[in-house]
C-alpha cells in the first residue's frame, strides 16, 4: 500500500458567513493548494452533509470543481452525517494508497447560519433515529440523555457534573481565543457558563457546539512530505438511543481507535495531543475515555484536574474544538486534521508544553453512529513498518422489520431523560424526553407528558399515542394504590370480587 | 495496485415499492452477498442521491449497516447526483485496489415514488444550475434543449428525429420485457410512442426514464473470481447549459471513457455490449457517440439501423436501460454493473448474437456533470498488464463570482429551446425555455414569454426580470421596424431629429 502524506492545508474563518457553500469550499481549496508543494490535484473528495436541504442545491462535487476552474477533474461527495469530512479524508486516503491518484484534495464544508435555530435543528435531527425524532428528539436532546446516564453511572452529583462540563467549556473557549479561524475568540467565565440557558437538561448553551458556516481543505499526496497519515480507522454504531448497549460510551470510537492505533503501530500513550469531536462537552469526556487516554468514568476528573488543558500533559482540542472553533458539520472532520497539521508544523500558538510529533483526530457521525480516527505524525517519528489491521469481516442478515407494534408494556423505569428547551419545528418547548426500561426489559424512547418529577430510576407509566410512546411519572398516590392492589391480589380469591360472566359450562 | 474482481450481484425489482429505502438496500445487499463466494464484507459503500429530501431521513450508511446486522462495519455514502451508484463503485474499487479492504459491498438505492411527479421533479432539479432552475428548468427541459440542438446540428427533420428516438424507446422497452427486474415489462408500439404526451418538446413521455424505487448491490473483492473490473474512468463537466461548449455531446463521458479504455488496454471496438445512461432517449444516442462506438451525429442512424438491438452487432442496454428497467437515480450506476455481470455470466436472456466477454457501463450525473465509465471482462480475456493512466493534474483558480449582473444585452438568437409540459412546483405549464446567444456572443438561459414561434436561430428580445432572463421572439413587424430604424440611422445626421437638450457649452 502506497504511504499517504499530508501537503498543504487551508480553512476559512468559521462563523456566520455571507458566502455560499461553494465559495467557502473554494476558499479552503485554494488555501490548501497554495500552501502545498503540489501545484495541481488529480481528484477532489468533498465531505458535506445534507447540502441540498441546507442550501437548496445539489451536485456539490461537480459545482465545486467547476467553480475552482478544475472542470473535468474527478470529484465526488462523501457523507456519514456529522463526520462527513473525516469520511472524505479516509476515502481520499484509500484512493492515494491504491496508487490510482497521486495528489488529491480533500474538502469539507457546511453553510447553515442562514436558517434559524429551529429549522437548522430539524434538518440536523434527520441523522437520528426516526422513531426518536417522532417524539421531538434532537441531537442536543440525545446528548443530554447520554450525559444524564453518565452522571448516574459514575455517581456524579449534579453540581460535580456541571463543574466538570463547565471546566471543559472554559478550556475550549480559552483555546479558541488563540485561534484566528475560531467562531468564538473570547474566553468565558464560570459565571457566563452558569448563566447560559438550558438547551436540554443537563446541557446548557455553553455545553453545545454552535451553528456555523465554514470549510476546510487538506492535500493528500503520494510524494514524501514532513507529515504522514500513519493510521486510519472507522467504525459504525447504532443510530437510536434505545437500541444500544452503552449509554456512557461510543463503541464505534473505541473500535475505530483500535484500528488506527494498530495501523500506526502506536497506542494512546504515544499521542501527544488530540482533536476530539466535542459537539457537546460530554462528548469530549467520553471521547477521551473511548480513545484510551483515560479510564472509563475518569475523563471528567482528568479535564477538571487540568490534564487536557493547553499546558497539560495531554492537550485535548488545543484549537478550541467544535465548541469554540465552531461546527460546520461537514467541515469539522477536515478542520480537525488542518489544526493537527498546523500544530505539528509549529504554526499554531501558543505552543504546547512539550514538542508534539504525533497527534490524533476523532470525528463522530450522528449519535456515535459513524466514527473516524486519524493519526498524523512527523515523518521522522514514524515507526516502520506498520502492519495493516483489517477489520473483521461480517455477514449481513435480513433486516429487522420496522418498529414493532406497541405491546402491552405500560410500565417501566426512567433510564435517562432530558428536558429539551430548543425544540425542532412543530414541538412546543419545554419538552420532556425519556428512555424507559419496561418491566419486560425492553427500551422505549418516549415523550413525557410533564417536565416535573423526572429522575433516573423513577417509575413511569407508558402508553402508545399515534406514532410514539408517551410517559408519565407515577405519583406517590398511584404507587400507594398499586401497592394496595398488589396486596389485595395476594389475599385468598385474589381480593377481587368475582364477576358473574353469565357463562356456563355446557 | 491490487486487481479488483467482481463476486456476487443482487438487485430488487425496480418500480413502485412500499418498502423503505433501507429495506430496498438490505434486499439488494443480502442478494449480492448470497450469490458471492464471499460470505462476509469488511466495508459498505452506498450510492444515494438526496435521500434526506426524498425520504426525510439522513445517515443512510449507518442506518443500512445496522439494519443489515452489520453494526460496526465501516460504511459511507458517496454522491455525484444521478451517477451516485457508479461513484460508490469507483470509490470501493480504490479501497480494494489499495489493499485496505479485501471484500466490500457496493450498494445504490433510491426511493421516490411516494412523491408526486411535480415534487420529485423539483427535488431532482436541484442537481442542475441554480440560475437555470430559477427559470423553471428541469432535467427533462435541459435534455430536450440538448435534443433540439442535436437535431439542428446534424440537420435532422423533426420527423426523422422522432423516428430515431422512437426506435430507441421501442428497443429498450422490448429488451426490458425480458428483464424480470424491470419496471416496465411490456414492449411498446410506434403508435404508443407517438400517442404519448409531451414532457418537454421535442421529448415525449416515452423518451424519458420513469420515477422508480429500487436498489442494486455488487460485491468487489481482491480474491480472484471469473470477472475483473479492468478499467474505470471518471470526469466532471459544466453544470449549466449556458456555460458549456458542446450542446450535442458530453465531454465528461468522452474523457471518462478514454481513461477507462487506457486502463483496460482496450478500445471501443473491443466492447461487446454496453449499458448506457439513457435517462432520455437522446442521451443513449449521445452516449454511444461519446463512448466511441459511432461517429458524432451517427448514433441515431446506427440505432435506427438496428445495430444496437439485442441481435445487433453492438447491443446497447440489453437490460432495457434506465428507460424500461427504471431509474432509481442512486441505484442506476450499480444496477448497470449488475446487468453487465449477469450477462457476462450467461445468466441474462435472451442471449446475444455473439459470446460476450467484455462490456462497459456508463453513468451520467446531472446534465453530464459527473460521468463514469466502468469496463468489466471475463478474467481469461484480460489483456495483462494494463497500464494505469493518471488523469492530468490541474491547478485550481479563485472561483468566478456569482452570475454577472444583467448587462445591456437585449437582443440575440435562440440557440435551442423547449416547451416544458411537466413543470416543477410553482411554475405553470406549458413553459417555454430558451438558450439565447446574445449579439455580444454570450449565452443566456431565459424563460419565454410565449410558447409560439420558437425555432433555433430565431431572433429574440431579452430582458432581466427580477432574478432571471425573459425572452420574446421578434415579430415580422418588429423586424421591419428595426430594419427601418437601421436604414434611417445610416442617413446623414443619423436620421434622428436632434433634440435640444438645453445644454450649453460654458
Amino acid at each position: 500500500m502506497q504511504t499517504v502524506y499530508l501537503a498543504g492545508v487551508g480553512m476559512t474563518k468559521f462563523g456566520k458567513s455571507t458566502s455560499t457553500l461553494t465559495e467557502l469550499l473554494c476558499q479552503a481549496a485554494t488555501d490548501a493548494i497554495a500552501s502545498s508543494q503540489i501545484p495541481a490535484v488529480e481528484a477532489v473528495f468533498i465531505g458535506a452533509m445534507n447540502c441540498e436541504e441546507f442550501t437548496g442545491a445539489g451536485n456539490i462535487a461537480a459545482a465545486t470543481v467547476e467553480a475552482l476552474g478544475l472542470a473535468g477533474v474527478p470529484a465526488l461527495r462523501v457523507e456519514t452525517a456529522s463526520s462527513a469530512g473525516a469520511a472524505a479524508l479516509h476515502t481520499a486516503f484509500q484512493a492515494v494508497a491504491s496508487g490510482y491518484y497521486r495528489h488529491v484534495l480533500v474538502l469539507g464544508g457546511h453553510k447553515m447560519t442562514h436558517h434559524n435555530t429551529s429549522a437548522a435543528t430539524r434538518v440536523l435531527a434527520e441523522v437520528i433515529d426516526y422513531q426518536e425524532r417522532l417524539c421531538g428528539a434532537t441531537m442536543p436532546a440525545l446528548a443530554a440523555m447520554i450525559t444524564e446516564s453518565y452522571r448516574k453511572k459514575y455517581r456524579l452529583s449534579p453540581s460535580r457534573l456541571h463543574n466538570i462540563l463547565c471546566r471543559i467549556a472554559l478550556k475550549n473557549h480559552l483555546n479558541g481565543a488563540y485561534n484566528a479561524n475560531a467562531q468564538f475568540r473570547k474566553a468565558i467565565s464560570e459565571k457566563d457558563y452558569f448563566a447560559s440557558k438550558w438547551v436540554a437538561t443537563p446541557l446548557r448553551l455553553f455545553d453545545c457546539s454552535p451553528i456555523t458556516d465554514g470549510a476546510a481543505g487538506v492535500v493528500l499526496t503520494a510524494e514524501k512530505t514532513d507529515l504522514v497519515v500513519s493510521g486510519i480507522g472507522q467504525c459504525t454504531g447504532p443510530m437510536s438511543l434505545r437500541q444500544r448497549e452503552s449509554f456512557t460510551s461510543f463503541p464505534a470510537t473505541q473500535i475505530a481507535a483500535k484500528r488506527a492505533y494498530l495501523m500506526a503501530g502506536v497506542g494512546p500513550e504515544d499521542i501527544h495531543f488530540a482533536e476530539v469531536h466535542d459537539a457537546f462537552t460530554t462528548f469530549e469526556i467520553i471521547g477521551t475515555e473511548d480513545l484510551g487516554f483515560f479510564p472509563a468514568g475518569k475523563g471528567g476528573d482528568a479535564a477538571a484536574a487540568g490534564k487536557t488543558a493547553l499546558d497539560g500533559e495531554l492537550p485535548i482540542n488545543p484549537s478550541g474544538g467544535l465548541k469554540s472553533r465552531g461546527h460546520p458539520v461537514g467541515a469539522s472532520g477536515v478542520a480537525q486534521v488542518v489544526e493537527v497539521v498546523k500544530r505539528l508544523r509549529g504554526e499554531a500558538r501558543p505552543q504546547l508544553k512539550r514538542d508534539a510529533t504525533r497527534a490524533l483526530a476523532q470525528s463522530t457521525g450522528g449519535l456515535g453512529a459513524n466514527n473516524f480516527v486519524t493519526i498524523v505524525e512527523r515523518v521522522e517519528q514514524r515507526r516502520a513498518p506498520h502492519k495493516l489491521s483489517l477489520p473483521p469481516a461480517q455477514t449481513p442478515r435480513r433486516p429487522a422489520t420496522k418498529e414493532p407494534p406497541p405491546r402491552a408494556e405500560n410500565e417501566g423505569r426512567l433510564e435517562t431523560f432530558t428536558v429539551l428547551y430548543v425544540t425542532p419545528d412543530g414541538f412546543l418547548a419545554p419538552l420532556a424526553l425519556g428512555l424507559i426500561r419496561t418491566r419486560q426489559g425492553r427500551l422505549l424512547f418516549a415523550r413525557g407528558e410533564d417536565i416535573e418529577h423526572l429522575k433516573p430510576g423513577r417509575e413511569v407509566y407508558v402508553r402508545w399515542v399515534d406514532s410514539y410512546y408517551s410517559f408519565t411519572v407515577k405519583s406517590q398516590l398511584q404507587k400507594v394504590a398499586e401497592a394496595l392492589a398488589k396486596f389485595l391480589r395476594r389475599l385468598p380469591g385474589g381480593g377481587v370480587l368475582k364477576k358473574n360472566t353469565g357463562e356456563k359450562k355446557l
